[in-house]
């Protein structure tokens, strides 16, 4: 028992070192992540014709992947299986180069987010301590979790849900504890390193939730389903693109050209920039205000050609935006709030998109502190299970990725 | 695809079905449990000297667990080494059987909660649909699970952590999604029968939660070691209070006359009949007021003497009083408001005790609307950490009962 308890304080402290060494380099890039972004978001709304450049833009992150990726076009796919088969390392170079890719996506108008980016810096740096420090196989998996929850942690300025994500996100309907401290301190001192360097999140909030009863607890449950949907929508529609393009399109750069040219074109058809980029007005607008209805059906488009034809960034906020913009479309139909649908909208299509439903219920009570918690429970169990079948069936794979 | 998904509709419709009826059984048995325990706790308060009849109490229930009791004795753990070993089957009595045994032990003044109750006759009902259903077995596991989550949404009115406590607790370190939806349905069932029937469940205010920051994170990490300590010694007490008994009071009728014994001489010794039941009145006061100091340390000594000589209820509560009392009496050395430090330890100790991480923090989540969620989750890992030393080691046993 004592020598039992003296090789837990030890592992305890090791998992308390390395996890906050983890922390501090994924905090920190996450910050430079997200000021540098801000900064390009800023240059692109006044340089609206800065979109004109995508199609060069996709070329160029093309040629850097076919050059340089060693293997990271695979992005967070390739950080979450090395999670599981471990072999070889990753490619401590796919940090600086998810980083260079995202912010020219973001300075020229790919529609996208930025947490993709963060989680694989984080599996590089979680790749270059387990070098350093000459980590074995067993504990690398539990350190590359580590950095997958700093990252996510970081780049949302949710830390509980960045500790949760870290455990879940590797594999579907298995949750490891095995990571649960260095995930807990990785993303706890990750969150607030990037505080400290001065990032402010965003926020959203509801302005009512309606009581529970039978009624809204029915409508919540068809709302959930229809969201659902949403989400397997765009999953089919970006793997789908991506699919036909890695047969039709094997040049990256030529890929990349294309995609971006298809952006440009799809703006001057539809005649608006609101689905470049995060769309962070669009979607603070969906929580308080009224928005063309089938915004979430061109988000989906936007994003599934973004990053279906090779562009950088993030699928969470764009799965946010279709979710949050969806529920607003539904809420004079269904007749509940608007930001409570948008919320609604926001974690249910997260969580069907990403197959992560106790992180998306626990995002969703650091977002909202607590409010409506039954019904974002409910809402991530349905989509859970409707978008992720891949989970619940019996010749499920392990790991099925899906983003 | 398509043969799958038909499947997948038919698993989903027969795991509703199943899941409501065992919802409804368990939410109505839960009913039965909670009125007449309330009403018999009334008759325990008007007639103090009933705890004079405890050591025959105990008697009783000894001859009914030697008689009738086919294994039924080992309570919560024997439902959980069926979820996973599962031969043979439960015995059907062990829900009526402990139901009495509760309604004797709250009758006469044993200090213990009724969870455990409730979560044995989860157990049994789950049994019986799992028989009349000819279940396989494969699927009998997955509807232990959701007996359980029943139990525990509709025993504390929180469907959420109800849902989520079938799929952890039945092993450490390993969350099992392969309940989710039963239990779930399970779970939200069960409660709203329970509702539906007229049960009342207890609610704590949180009056005020510090905001975050550096000083604070520090004091609530000292105070959750504390805490976890508390919840081990607990753990230690009661059982090493069990295996004396076990290897000197064979007789389990004569266990129960010297435990109810004891506890009678532990009241007129102290003379405070403060710890006796589940001590509600006292558990609020830990919220609002100044209480003795040493309140916890009593409670430890009486439920572990009332759980460790064979009566019966459940030990959850209990563990929120030990948690709820320490963080009172914590509360002026460490500068914290008191009702925030009562909700941290009745969560921390609730934790601690059972090895729930996050049927703890969700708990927390429900019961306190999300308030003070950073701190909760932190004392939560902090404390599943420390307490549960077992589920952290490389040589774990996949599955250690604690309560």
């Amino acid at each position: 028992m004592k020598k039992s308890y003296k090789s837990f304080v030890i592992i305890l402290i090791n998992w308390g070192f390395l996890g906050s060494i983890i922390g501090v380099f994924v905090g920190s890039t996450s910050a430079l992540l997200l000021n540098v972004n801000d900064l390009l978001t800023e240059v692109r709304f006044e340089n609206p014709q800065l979109i004109l450049l995508l199609p060069i833009g996709g070329l160029i992150i093309g040629f850097i992947y076919t050059k340089l990726g060693q293997g990271s076009g695979k992005g967070n796919n390739l950080v979450y299986e090395h999670v599981h088969y471990g072999q070889g390392g990753l490619p401590l170079r796919m940090g600086p180069i998810v980083f260079i890719s995202t912010f020219i996506t973001h300075l020229l108008g790919g529609s996208t987010g930025r947490e993709g980016a963060a989680i694989q810096m984080g599996g590089s740096i979680a790749e270059s301590v387990i070098r350093f420090f000459n980590i074995d196989f067993i504990d690398r998996k539990i350190f590359l979790m580590t950095g997958i929850s700093a990252a996510f942690g970081s780049a949302f300025g949710t830390p509980l849900a960045g500790t949760i994500m870290g455990m879940e996100v590797v594999s579907q309907g298995k949750f490891k504890y095995e990571g649960l401290i260095p995930c807990f301190i990785g993303s706890f001192t990750g969150h607030f390193v990037t505080i400290t360097l001065g990032v402010q999140h965003e926020h959203h909030v509801i302005k009512s939730v309606p009581p529970i009863d039978t009624i809204t607890l029915d409508k919540v449950i068809v709302l959930s389903i229809v969201l659902a949907l949403a989400s397997i929508l765009y999953s089919q529609m970006r793997h789908g693109i991506e699919k036909y393009s890695r047969k039709y399109l094997k040049n990256l750069m030529l890929r990349g050209f294309i995609g971006g040219t298809l952006i440009v074109a799809l703006v001057y058809i539809i005649g608006t920039r609101d689905y470049l980029g995060r769309g962070l007005p669009f979607l603070d607008e969906a929580f308080v205000g009224q928005i063309s209805p089938l915004a979430f059906l061109a988000k989906i488009l936007f994003t599934a050609i973004t990053m279906g034809s090779g562009f950088r960034g993030g699928e969470v906020i764009p799965l946010f935006f279709i979710g949050a913009t969806l529920g607003n479309t539904l809420s004079p139909i269904i007749g509940l709030p608007t930001s409570f649908l948008a919320a609604l909208g926001l974690i249910s299509v997260f969580c069907g998109g990403t197959n992560v439903p106790i992180t998306a219920f626990i995002f969703s009570v650091e977002s909202f502190q607590g409010q409506g918690a039954t019904y974002f429970f409910m809402t991530c169990i349905i989509s859970y299970i409707l978008a992720g079948q891949h989970s619940v069936w019996p010749s499920q794979k392990l790991y099925e990725p899906k983003s």
